[in-house]
């Protein structure tokens, strides 16, 4: 089998052979469903507990406070719209470099007599103090600022901003998806500061498809999204998920005992790599500002992304133009436009995203394959020119 | 490991060892985002694009007819909020004894300005024809009854029902979860009748929990409830969840493959069942209506469920006593009630629902565990009187 090297974990990740192992029991031998009042439902009920105490412990939470959702998009969906369903329609402040799974619940409150404030990001990708400033004068009741970028991995400063929202009183949440892992996420220190909700996903950290969680300040009530027998403390029903939910605690246990080890080796390798494309002239976006260890976003000027990625991938190199949870649009990144990247320069970006395995040998063949193949594409272009 | 014998296939089925054969390969070797656009993505694209062909061959409708979603409970969810949002706030009529996850949705209509119109059903569980009648006079823009009863496994006529809705031009829908993989569901039939969506789930009939559908007649606009990427046509966004939908899809093909022969031996079993319960004194509800061929709903005068049901499980068989879906909350069945069964019976009841692998031996030994302890529960009942 062609087996062609991924750089794309930002998209999604291998599930870790461990995860696995701790999954396979629950699909076809211990199968029952966890609301059942039997031998085969109390045992899957226990697991569900021993995984809801393992995502709290990875992210600083108490188990009350996680609810599972099947995702992370459901995770923010939950919050959006959950949140806005109990307080009267005002103005929902986001960062206009939120993942589509935030901006676009936020976009459907405006049917509601909602209005959405995007707050700006300067240059490197981080949202704008002055700007939020200001928004926060608006008095937004609903916020949502992530914790780091899926494109550009750029993080922010998101205990500082919830401090500076606490006037305003209204409810913070973050989308910590892409962070969980990879830098520190400690839910009671950021809850300490003002955020009172934390979307988190199983298989962006080598856990499965298919499992994701809110955490939530209790103090926050929601409406929920899917409502029916009531699990989840009647914020989200649903047979619950058993072998993704055990395998998402698994995960996030492996992922926090693991992190600083991974975090270390993948800022070597970021170094690397990023050396080498500045030798080959890429622009590195977001590259003074505080970054995830495992992503580089760039462009190579008059070359177009796309194009690019279809030709490593032809050389054996898995790697994204745009995010890739919804390259089924090929516009240009919306956190580069909002980041004023002129379209043209945007057009041509290209996002790496190391895993934990990657190793230093990729990274050299990739930074190869991409000279021959930016050589190819510029002599094609002198020819046809 | 003690193996207790497992009759609530109701609830939740064991994985096919087929069904995750099919699975394996896609946690942790061919792991790619669906959207992704290299040859990792393109693969679960198609894994994807497979199932949805088999889950759409399973239910006789066309491929784009599929919506998937991480279960029956969201799919119905989908339905109930997502056709609310897109009509004028009007009545929607559901039948007295509809899964929770459609009755909780509907009901939560009822804050924007809806009527909830409960259709009545007789004393074996099928829709009162007259009071359907009466409920389409009222003009309901939405409609769901479901094919069969989780509890009794009684059968709605469903098609009946929506050519006699027809006139009053709502949307219709049918929760088909409890009825694929043991009656025959044929969507494209259903349609031309006058349904326009159903819900499938894959957990119940040997496939993955994580998994389900909506199958939409496209005319029937639906708002998302989980917004965001723009995946499944902008009706569900969310990173796919290719391992469950791969399951699902090789779960439909075995179960429709496979379904007259399973039926065959079920329904002879049930009857063995059946006639051993009536020995006992049992009452059976919805004797008298068609039923599915692996359920068995019954009552012993004088005898309490929840109580049966732990005595049973310390015995070594695992039978539900509610909706397990539910039994969270210790209420008596809410199709019962509806059915006017008297509480007192009603707290009495238990649900036996076989599954593909269930053995004659089983039978006979369920039988001759329940009447010992029936025995020895009215024995300390004498001895405490």
């Amino acid at each position: 089998m062609f087996a062609p090297a991924y750089l794309d974990h930002n998209a999604t990740t291998p599930v870790d052979a461990r995860v696995l192992e701790a999954m396979l029991p629950w699909f076809s031998r211990q199968y029952g469903n966890a609301s059942s009042r039997h031998e085969f439902g109390r045992a899957a009920r226990s697991a569900v507990d021993q995984a809801r105490a393992q995502v709290a412990a990875a992210v600083g939470a108490h188990a009350t406070e996680v609810v599972f959702t099947c995702g992370g998009t459901e995770a923010n969906n939950l919050f959006v719209k959950g949140a806005a369903a109990l307080v009267p329609a005002g103005i929902i402040a986001i960062s206009a470099v939120e993942h589509p799974s935030v901006r676009e619940p936020a976009r459907s409150l405006q049917r509601q007599g909602w209005r959405l404030r995007e707050i700006a990001v300067h240059a490197e990708g981080c949202v704008a103090t002055t700007d939020f400033s200001d928004a926060m004068a608006e008095r937004p009741a609903l916020i949502s600022v992530m914790l780091a970028n899926n494109e550009t991995g750029v993080i922010q400063d998101v205990a500082a901003l919830a401090e500076m929202a606490r006037p305003v009183r209204a409810w913070f949440h973050s989308d910590a998806v892409q962070a969980l892992g990879k830098i520190s996420v400690d839910f009671r220190d950021l809850n300490a500061r003002g955020v009172h909700a934390l979307t988190v996903s199983a298989h962006k950290i080598g856990g499965p498809k298919g499992a994701g969680a809110l955490i939530v300040d209790k103090r926050l009530e929601l409406a929920p999204l899917i409502s029916g027998g009531g699990h989840e403390r009647g914020l989200r029903s649903g047979t619950e998920n058993v072998p993704a939910i055990v395998g998402f605690g698994m995960a996030c246990e492996l992922a926090v005992a693991e992190k600083s080890a991974v975090a270390t080796r993948q800022l070597s390798l970021r170094g690397e790599l990023e050396r080498g494309l500045a030798e080959q002239g890429a622009v590195i976006f977001g590259l003074k500002a505080e970054r995830l260890p495992n992503t580089v976003f760039f462009a190579l000027p008059g070359i177009d992304g796309e194009t690019l990625v279809a030709k490593l991938d032809r050389a054996g190199f898995a790697v994204a133009s745009g995010a890739a949870c919804s390259s089924a649009s090929p516009e240009p990144s919306h956190a580069l436009v909002a980041m004023g990247v002129e379209s043209e320069l945007a057009r041509g970006a290209l996002r790496v995203s190391l895993g934990r395995d990657t190793t230093e040998q990729l990274v050299r063949d990739f930074l190869l394959a991409l000279a021959e193949t930016v050589f190819q594409l510029r002599r094609l272009a002198a020819l046809a020119s």
